[in-house]
C-alpha cells in the first residue's frame, strides 16, 4: 500500500498517467483533481472536458486514439445543429451529450459541481475519486494575434494555429478549491503533477486561490512529470506555447514553473541531459521512460511514481 | 387562390389539419400559431414540444404513428441521463435534441423565440410560416389531485391520470403576441382553430393579452374544428380534462369556449344531432369528416375549410 495519491490532471495526456496509477495502485486510494480552466458553456449546457476525458478514460469507455469522447458514439444531435446553422465546431457525440445535460440540469437545481462530478463518477463506475478544480466557473482566455480567444476556440476551432501573446484564467480570483480538494492535497503521501500542458492544464488548478499553498505545505512528496520530451511536447500545443510566450522548450521551464513546491522532477530518459540543471534549481531530478504510448507505459510510469515513496 | 389561412394549433392533432393544409392549399398562403404553453425547461434547454411537432410534421421528419419527434431518431444522449440518475421521463431523441441546443444557444445569444423558430422553418424547408404564440415563456400548470403538475409532467409523466381541478397559465400577464402574430391574425382570410385540446392547446394561445380581441377584430372568417367526436376526443386527454372540470363531453362545449370570436364551427358527420344547438348559440355550423386517419382525410377536411370562403 503506497498510501493516498493525488494527481493535478489535464486531458488526454494527464489521463493517460491517470489510468496508470488507477491500474498499479489501489483505485481506492487515488483522487484525481481536474482543470476545470477549459470548462465552456456550450448551447446553455456547462461542459468539463478535462473532467470527463479523466472519467471516460478511467471508466474504459474512451474513445481511442483521439483520447476523448465516448467510443462508437453518434453524433446526430450535433450533425442537426450544423444542419440548422448552429455552432458546430465543437465535437459532441450524443452519449457525451447525455452527461452534459445531467450535469446542466444537477448545476441549475443548484447542487455543487463537486457533487455532480462525484454521482458521475461514481454512476460510470469510477473506483478512485474525481474532483473539480473548484466549482465556480474560470475560463482560459488566450490573448492571441487574433484577438481573445476561449480556451477550447484556440484549441479545437483554430487548431492552436494564432501566435500566443498571454493566457488570463476569468473568474480564477472569484475560485475556491472545490469540497475534498484540501483533504486530497492534505491526506496525500505524493501530490502528482501529470505531465499536462503546464500553461493551459496546471496553471489554471494552481492559480485557483489558496491551491499553491495548500500544495507546498502538504506533508506529502510532491512529484512532476515533464510534459516536453526530446525538446517538444508529446501531445497538444505546449512546445509551440511555451516557446510563443518567451520559454526555452525544455523540461528545465516546465520544473522552474514547480520550483516553489516541487521535490521530484520526472525527465524522460532521453532528456538525461537536462537533470544536472533541474538539480541545480534544488529539485531531485530522476529519469523514467514518460512516453505513455500504451497501457504498459502507462503503468510503468505509474509504477516509476509509486517507487519514490 | 384561397388567400391567407392562419391556424391556431396545439401538436400532434392540429399538426394533422396543418398538414392538410399545408398540401391542399398554397403553403406561402399558411401561417401557423403554436401553442408555447407546454414549451418546458429541460435540462437547462428551452423545448416546445408543439411548435416542433408542428416543424417535423409538415418537414416530413415527424416519427409515426406516435406524431412527435423525429422518425428513426435514436436515444443515446437520454439513455446516458438515465444511466446517470437524471430526468429521463421526457423523450428527447438524438437529432431533436439538435434542435433545442440550436434554439437555447440562440434564446441565450438574445435571439427572439419567433426568429428562432422562423430559422428553424427554414432550414427545415418549411414553405409556410411557423409562429410561437409569444416569445416570453408560458407554462401551463395543472392543479391535480396529486397537486401542482407542469403539463408535460402531467401528460407524459403521469399519463394524464391524476384527476385535474383547474388549469393555470404560468407568465401569461407578462406575455405578448410573438411579432408577425398580429399581420398574420389581420391578413388572414381564414383563421382556423384546430382540433386541438381547447383547453391546454388553445386556450393557452387566446390567454396571451391582447390574442383574443386581434382574432375578434380580424376581417377574416374564424372557423373552429370540434376535438370532441362521437363524444369523445380523437386524441389526447381532452374529454377526460373538459369532464373534470365539469364540463360537457360535446362539440356544443368547445363551440361555447370560441363563440365570442367564432363565425363558424365544424363538427364531424357523426355529431350532426349537435349542429342545431350550435346554430342556437348564433354560430354557422358546418359537419364533415372530421377524423384525419391519413392523409388523405386531413386534405379533405382541410378542402372541406377552404371551402367555406
Amino acid at each position: 500500500m503506497a498510501g493516498r495519491i493525488t494527481l493535478l490532471s489535464g486531458g488526454v495526456g494527464g489521463a493517460k498517467l491517470a489510468l496508470g496509477l488507477y491500474t498499479v495502485s489501489a483505485p481506492e486510494e487515488l483522487t484525481v483533481i481536474a482543470n476545470g480552466g477549459d470548462d465552456l458553456e456550450l448551447f446553455n449546457l456547462r461542459i468539463c472536458p478535462d473532467s470527463d476525458i479523466l472519467a471516460y478514460t478511467l471508466a474504459g469507455q474512451v474513445n481511442e486514439p483521439g483520447g476523448w469522447g465516448i467510443r462508437d458514439d453518434s453524433f446526430h444531435a450535433l450533425e442537426r445543429v450544423r444542419q440548422l446553422g448552429g455552432t458546430g465546431w465543437f465535437n459532441l457525440g450524443d452519449t457525451d451529450l447525455g452527461l452534459h445535460l445531467f450535469r446542466s440540469e444537477l448545476l441549475r437545481q443548484g447542487v455543487g459541481l463537486a457533487e455532480v462530478t462525484r454521482r458521475i463518477a461514481e454512476k460510470l463506475g469510477l473506483k478512485c475519486r474525481l474532483l473539480p478544480m473548484c466549482e465556480q466557473p474560470v475560463s482560459t482566455r488566450l490573448a492571441t494575434e487574433e484577438g481573445q480567444l476561449q480556451l477550447q476556440e484556440y484549441l479545437v476551432k483554430r487548431r492552436a494555429e494564432p501566435v500566443l501573446h498571454s493566457v488570463h484564467f476569468d473568474g480564477i480570483e472569484q475560485a475556491t478549491p472545490a469540497p475534498g480538494v484540501p483533504e486530497a492535497l492534505a491526506e496525500a503521501a505524493m501530490i502528482v503533477i501529470a505531465p499536462s500542458n503546464p500553461l493551459i492544464s496546471i496553471a489554471p488548478i494552481l492559480a485557483v486561490p489558496d491551491m499553491r499553498r495548500m500544495i507546498r505545505e502538504a506533508r506529502g512528496l510532491k512529484v512532476a512529470v515533464s510534459p516536453i520530451v526530446g525538446g517538444k511536447s508529446l501531445k497538444g500545443p505546449s512546445d509551440k506555447m511555451l516557446a510563443e510566450l518567451g520559454y526555452a522548450v525544455s523540461p528545465v521551464t516546465v520544473a522552474e514553473l514547480y520550483r516553489d513546491f516541487l521535490d521530484v522532477f520526472v525527465v524522460d530518459e532521453q532528456d538525461a541531459a537536462c537533470m544536472e540543471e533541474v538539480e541545480g534549481m534544488g529539485l531531485r531530478c530522476v529519469a523514467a521512460p514518460t512516453v505513455m504510448k500504451d497501457l504498459a507505459c502507462k503503468q510503468a510510469l505509474a509504477a516509476a511514481l509509486l517507487a519514490l515513496l
